[in-house]
């Protein structure tokens, strides 16, 4: 899937700027501006390290971005209410367009239209998917580059670039039998051990814990394990 | 769970009404501010119809944002690469922070950190929790408030306020019945006709039909067959 944005005659070059960047954070470089306003200092401003984005945009009439789209999607914060009013109805979550165009293999365009009013009718009736990003009933109109920055997190499901190394089976193993020798040192009382040890479980289980994290349990009940030997040598040498 | 979103030393008032935008545009409204720069003419602006959730952001040292947290959670752009540096490490995703959140019953902070150079290792030394959002490689940094609407759309998890009605089982098979007599009016030939049918099964199920749409094509046929009676009638009075 070719993922294109598309600004429907944006009025506000820093929401410009601001679109580049969100897309360039989410790997994405096709931005495609229809009719925009001029795109000056306070757009490359805000677009920072996404300067090449902007200035590689496309511009487009209406027109040309049907035309080289294999899917539109058209953005809107108002949606039909009833279904009888088939011009924003039925429409789809972002996260369920990342359901639907996953698979897709051509161009999905998503159109934003106007920060004052959005896509007019027209543009909204070529489209062939509407997409509306679920918000609070008392404010729910976002910032036009807030809109682009969900959407592009939403399709683009990237994965941290670093993975987190859990421990192994074997290691937690290893780690309970060393609590359980752990107990035993501290003198806890064997009737309350099993049920101790099933609450470790309960604790150490939903933590997920890395290899390093295993690791410095193990260094700190040894450390503690010499320190109460030497105390009894101490004592006994007394 | 009740979401605070605390903003450390953020730099420019742009970002901290743009925040607050973005917070209400999800149905949050407790913002906290530590040690802000002067929240003026051009943060009013940009929090728009958020006016209300920057006016009442409270203002607290760091030392209080911990105090009055149950859960504290440090966003970072860099990540630890290995598990021997536990400061950021393990990480979660945004994703993964709402799984973890949505049964907490108390406070959840999210702390974001300065525009230039985020958190610092003090401040994230002190969370519980790491998270990051998942970005490219190539240009990692968002701007701050488009981490804050990200973060507060993927907790929010709100519903569209409008629901889709889609037709019913009976109004589908109703509907493949009159496809079914149509093929017979269009003369379409009886051996290719079980696969067809099961093609347009295979079309309109994938579609979701809301009972509107369906509805519509009921009418069109009944017109379309309606149209074709009355030639055949000509044609015989002829």
């Amino acid at each position: 899937m070719h993922l294109r944005i598309v600004l429907v005659e944006p009025l506000y070059d820093g929401n410009v700027g601001f679109a580049a960047r969100a897309m360039k954070n989410f790997g994405y470089s096709d931005l495609v501006l229809v009719n925009p306003c001029a795109v000056g200092k306070e757009g490359i401003a805000r677009a920072a390290h996404a300067r090449d984005v902007l200035e590689n945009a496309t511009y487009l009439t209406i027109d040309e971005v049907f035309e080289t789209s294999h899917v539109t999607v058209a953005t809107t914060g108002a949606v039909s209410k009833s279904a009888s009013h088939p011009m924003r109805m039925p429409f789809c979550t972002p996260r369920e367009l990342r359901e639907f165009a996953e698979d897709i293999d051509g161009t999905v365009s998503i159109l934003f239209g106007r920060e004052n009013w959005g896509l007019n009718n027209e543009e909204v009736k070529r489209c062939d998917i509407i997409c509306t990003i679920p918000t609070s009933e008392i404010y729910p109109i976002t910032n036009l580059s807030h809109a682009v920055a969900i959407i592009c997190y939403e399709l683009s499901q990237l994965k941290p670039l670093v993975s987190i190394p859990l421990a192994t089976y074997k290691e937690m193993e290893h780690l309970y039998i060393h609590i359980d020798e752990f107990l035993d040192d501290v003198d806890h009382p064997d009737f309350k051990k099993e049920n101790t040890m099933i609450l470790i479980r309960r604790v150490l289980g939903r933590m997920k814990l890395t290899w390093r994290e295993v690791t410095t349990m193990h260094g700190l009940m040894r450390r503690a394990q010499r320190r109460m030997k030497n105390s009894q040598l101490e004592i006994k040498q007394e």
